[in-house]
């Protein structure tokens, strides 16, 4: 019963950041977690992951790992599921600690930062799309869903275990670009097509909220605005696209 | 009573094609649908629509146009709405004939391909993205979502009502990009860059379903294969994201 009332407290944010825990949902974001090297604390089943095969598999493979199992009615197990259709099966996994420290002095260095990104299946895609093209990292502002929302997780599709993505404060990041001398650049309109620049070896580049855009300090503050050249009578790109984009248009 | 009716029916793929009749629903695709060309059947609205300005704005506009309204219940609203939380509007508006014969001969083209994307929100963005980045058409092929689905038009922002979308059978699609001496291109595992090709002035690019890729017939047509250089840990990127990559690196 425990496990259950945990899983129900970490659908809020401020919860997991008292207790440095998180949620996995679903078959497919609860394998992926086993199979990192994230620590798991226990996993909430209902009964209806016995009726798949792959359901069955992944419970055996919690048991493998000495996982403490929870098993708890279809009704209690959607009180702290997050999906419609619940498919039964949730891991609580420990945050890793993660900060800027590690980035420091590397040659090469790609970093997205958001700024008031809030959909969290943005996020989740902007965090597998950042691991896949190489980015070393993806800094969340305030403003910014947590990278450890439920709903992040699943879209990110296991991306957020491996993948260097972390919540910073802008005046510690402020900080952290100015030390070590690396550019920040704005995804903007007006600016420059990533086709015409030629990036530095080491770049920061920000992206920000879906309807009104980049926050004025973070504006201020880039030496560059980056535009990926559109068609006018369009509106604007979703923002994993265009995250996408810029990290392969930019990868220097 | 007749548009509630006709809204609930349209949520199936088969009464759509029947009807030659779509559904948009929310503030933001229903004032697109009113500021596109496309052809507004009517409008049914629910009580909690008037509670906002931008929805009272909505009917004003649709009464300036015309357009007939259908004042029903919030009940009567949800069993024809798509969403948890329904703004209280939906438009049923006429789907445009769309063929590839505009496409014809064209000095420039690009083509989208889509063979069997399921998720609608996917389907939509890519929709988005292509009319964005300058694509000429997108093209469903079968087991593709339909692109008049209301999520699709929900998530393609608009796009759906200006952007050349439509479905096509794969048959029809081989015959016109033969004869107008198109290449198609697909997008899968071990190919060629982006960055490293240089794209033709006509082409078609085929983007697979979000787990098993390619069909056979698509693969064996196409006459290159580029591939998004990945991290190799990374499993995948999003379908819409690599369709946002790709577009902007084939620009040609």
């Amino acid at each position: 019963m425990r496990l259950l009332t945990l899983s129900r407290d970490l659908t809020r944010r401020k919860a997991r950041e008292r207790e440095a825990l998180f949620v996995a949902e679903g078959v497919r974001a609860v394998a992926e977690l086993l199979d990192s090297s994230l620590d798991v604390v226990g996993m909430l089943c209902g009964p209806q992951l016995a009726g798949t095969e792959r359901g069955r598999a992944l419970v055996a493979a919690a048991q493998g790992k000495g996982i403490e199992i929870s098993e708890v009615s279809e009704r209690e197990f959607a009180s702290a599921a997050g999906t419609d259709s619940p498919q039964g099966v949730l891991a609580v996994g420990r945050i890793p600690e993660r900060t800027l420290e590690p980035l420091r002095a590397r040659p090469k260095l790609r970093l997205v930062v958001l700024d008031s990104v809030q959909d969290p299946g943005n996020v989740g895609t902007i965090v597998r799309t950042a691991m896949a093209l190489g980015a070393d990292a993806t800094l969340a502002l305030p403003g910014t869903v947590d990278v450890w929302n439920a709903k992040v997780v699943r879209s990110a599709m296991g991306a957020v275990f491996h993948h260097h993505a972390m919540t910073a404060s802008w005046e510690e990041l402020r900080l952290f670009l100015e030390s070590e001398g690396i550019e920040l650049w704005a995804a903007d309109r007006g600016g420059d097509s990533p086709a015409s620049l030629s990036a530095p070896s080491r770049l920061a580049v920000a992206l920000g909220n879906e309807g009104s855009g980049l926050s004025e300090p973070i504006r201020a503050s880039a030496t560059r605005t980056v535009t990926i050249p559109m068609n006018p009578a369009a509106e604007s790109l979703n923002v994993a696209v265009a995250a996408g984009i810029l990290l392969a248009g930019l990868r220097g």
